[in-house]
């Protein structure tokens, strides 16, 4: 591999079809109810029917796009990306969506999760005379569809999905569509809805969407294809869900927003009975319930109602600890915070 | 004046003498944990017994500072600021602290309040030859002091404060000593502490004074004058307590960190029992309490227990707004957040 | 196409293998000299035996790289390019080296010139499921030799050099050399020379090369392949040479920094002998002959000195003409200049 | 002293007054082409009338100004200033033009030159209680001006020229006048001229005068204050010129443009009458006579015209050099350039 990355399964991704509006502002918006999920670089890839256009940087949301880049994004299909750190060196490089012109027209790809089996589909890719330039599983998914065969790229989608082993739900741009895919093992979420102004969007959570105003939410089913439309949704079985599914039991408990629903499930209402829950299984002899905000907070007012603790507040984030460059000296290091 | 700028009461100040200590560097973590009270622009300057200098900038305590401009700033005594934005235009020429060269040495300055005699002050100071840069209170209090009689800094203070009308709480650097003034209203808070590794520190909050590791904390008392020394601190009483006390009521319901005492009193604790208080005046037939965060956590809390009503989280803040230099649609405004 | 750019003809290229050196630092340095070339943007390719990285942004040499970013570059291989800007709208979707992992390890290709058959090739490069992501020849030269057949680099090369038709100057980095491959026209110049020490470097001009010391400069002469080497070059005539060649004639009267050989002739002497010899054609009654700098003071010279006119200055550059963002007004427009 | 600086002897200054412009971008220009004299730092202070304004950064004067920047300075009285740099270490505290409030109305000062008496000046300002807050000439001169007697600034400025000791070619903007200063000893050179569209500019060259359209020009003579006005210009000889003259013979030799008039000599001519006198006392015999570009190129050709030996060009200067933070290796630096 050019580049060795730590697997990056926490991303946040977005698809709009909105035919009456400015769908850049909208992917932009909708990727800033999702910074959460990544903050290490941040693209919008757009197509208005002929010409489709990417651009992505190292960066949070607001930082990334200017009115000028948004600008240069024109049209009514977009796709969008917010990646995660895992590491301190981040690059472009591994920046999505990924863009590809190819045989069948501009294609752009932005994925949430991590295959299991990406060195053999490196392999395979380069064997048929593709050079990859990142390390990046979208970009070998994007050069996958690339060469595959199909009339139609659901065709396309689904005659190559079989080989994709492990985690993903993904946001496709063409020319003139926009499509949700989502793995049959359905480890991460994916969410679909209706826009109010025409069209739907997709996103990686439910609270995206209704940022966006959409309304008639659904998951994208383990195994779906879902083409957004202007009026009806298209969907697609791809491939059987698999049973058991896999779902990443994080995202109830950390990842996602609360007010998202992910398994027609409140992820606020499962953190609160997750507070219920142990204290129930661990109870304690306490005065009062605080949580580590933010994720907590519901599991500790859950546990306060079942334990008859009075819940309080006793931990307040700093909301500018951001990034600072400013090491504290050793004295300072072991008192402060 | 050059530039008609809107008062400016909410800011952050600190203010620094450690003889053991990297002196800028705990004043850049004091700032840090006084972000809240100014977002604007922040600055430290710093005496090294010899030279005073200072760095500031328009931005966020950790976009100002790098590791190379902390590094320019040596010395034992300090003063910091965070400048609090009122409009959208800030300026660098009203950035605190203001550093001037006087015929006693140098003199730093950095305020939190608002004079309501500027006019008339200014108009004073300019009248005996001296030229202003800015719009700044904090320039005309430097000018004055730098034209003032007196055989210390404490004297020229002494003798300056009785014309300064309305709200100060300031820390001022000399070349060699940090000092805390406080107006005999006692508008804005100020507090001191002793530091675990020699010598005091003045901040804002005692929040901050706690990020430092200070202990033996207390107010600095409407009208008095200290000065930070290496052993014992040096008070004086400069002008008698107005009575009654004119403070500032925001300050504990809106302004101030949770975990900062003020007048004696726990701004935690004061905030849940406003909310008991207001379960009292203003009972409500309700299923559950929330809080808009962060302020507000504390009284819905109190008011929740007082009324027997459930507390709930419903609210969570997007960690990631920050400063997004895109405009929803009025389509999207209408609907989103 | 999903970039609709303009031919760009007129880059820099270099491309060093020096096995004593830090060739990162040779290879900015070298662009440095080939600025003139190219300012829209600057890249660096190096490898160090196991993996190829490359850093490449919009901008100056000196500005697109810092020490960090040459730091990351380690090896004893490396390519670079300046490109040049022929719009406003300059991308770094275009930017160069291209850099890709193949089936037969990484290949980064610096490209001078322009092909004609641009998109008859990129046409048979999608065919076979290679995705592309930008405008560039340079990708679709680095794609093709990724899916060439033969078993080494020199044999894809020479294998898929037949197709290309047009404008081809080009240095290429693979995992373990360095080669400099010139179409069988002869359009652009390319010159190799030995490192003093140790190893060999190629460059667009000669001027390049001797500004890393090297001695031993000829040119690479159409239609060869050259593999630079610790030792002795290996040179390989690919494909015989089209008579008659097709240089460019801008190189000498404009391109071409003045210290430059190509075909065997310097630049300078060149522009004296057109100066000359427009002297006898269009002969003059002149008091004096001034140039319009840089490129024409030869030709300047070169023309007093054969029509007895004496040589006199008359304009300057003003040095910091750089780029402004500022327009003058109309009526200072019409008188500036 | 607050900040300990080197003299800065060769900035570039320029004033305009035209009732029927946007001078600021007049200022701009003019700046621009006096980027010679001055890299490290560039101001505009513009009146409307009414308000002074100013912007200053370091950089040059491109880096500096923005169409915002710029649009934000409106009115029809500029001064600006471009600043040499004779260290790496610089500072935004020392940027001009130096604006300050006073009990006269605002009062701005560019100042080209270095007075031999500024401790002393230093001194009698900080002991009538004015604070300085730089280390500059300008500061001094402008905080003199807000504290001296007069009913008029030409008063002021004639009351307290006696005081300045050694070089100085000013430019000030006071709410409703552009002035321009020379010392007695005429160190430093400035100029001034009539602007086609109404009113006067003053600059350090005539070459910058020239950019701007302007025609009459005329040097502001030792000891006179010149008044820029919209039809007339007042002159007034407020010190009798020091005899002889202390001109700074470096401006004829390298600083100025060779477009410059200066003492009634074209910069040009009298570099190229250098070369010839140098011709005469040191003949040589050469086979060619080489300049090292760009300010002796006129001599070189004078040299060559009086000495018969041909003049060439065996120099170019690489436009591109700039600001690279890269060093180059030992061996290269051995053999570079």
């Amino acid at each position: 591999m050019l580049i060795n990355d730590k697997p990056h399964d926490e991303c946040g991704i977005i698809g709009i079809f909105a035919p009456n509006e400015d769908v850049a502002r909208m992917a932009y918006f909708g990727l800033y109810a999702l910074q959460h999920r990544g903050q290490e670089a941040a693209g919008i890839a757009v197509s208005d029917g002929v010409m489709a256009r990417v651009h992505k940087e190292v960066g949070l949301v607001w930082q990334v796009f200017t009115p000028q880049s948004l600008a240069s994004l024109q049209g009514h299909y977009a796709i969008g990306h917010t990646r995660y750190s895992t590491t301190g060196s981040s690059s472009i490089r591994n920046a999505q969506p990924f863009l590809l012109e190819t045989q069948y027209g501009p294609l752009a790809v932005a994925h949430n999760g991590n295959l299991i089996n990406t060195a053999e589909l490196r392999r395979e890719v380069l064997a048929r005379g593709a050079g990859l330039s990142s390390s990046s599983d979208s970009e070998v998914i994007t050069m996958m569809l690339a060469g595959a065969e199909g009339d139609t790229w659901e065709e396309r989608i689904r005659n190559t999905m079989p080989k994709w082993r492990g985690a993903y739900s993904v946001v496709m741009l063409t020319r003139d569509s926009v499509l949700a895919v989502r793995d049959p093992w359905g480890f991460r979420p994916l969410t679909v809805g209706r826009l109010p102004s025409g069209g739907h969007a997709a996103a990686s959570e439910s609270g995206a969407l209704r940022t966006l105003g959409c309304n008639a939410i659904r998951e994208v089913k383990p195994g779906e294809i879902i083409t957004l439309s202007d009026t009806a949704l298209r969907v697609r079985q791809a491939l059987p869900p698999v049973t058991p599914l896999a779902r990443c039991v994080f995202e109830h408990i950390y990842f996602s927003r609360p007010d998202s629903f992910w398994d027609g499930l409140s992820v606020h209402q499962v953190r609160q009975r997750l507070g219920g829950e142990l204290a129930r299984e661990a109870p304690a002899a306490a005065d009062v319930v605080i949580a580590v905000p933010d994720s907590s907070v519901p599991a500790a007012i859950g546990y306060a109602r079942a334990s008859g603790i009075p819940y309080n507040d006793g931990f307040v984030k700093n909301r500018y600890i951001g990034r600072t460059f400013i090491e504290p000296t050793d004295s300072l290091r072991r008192r402060m915070w």
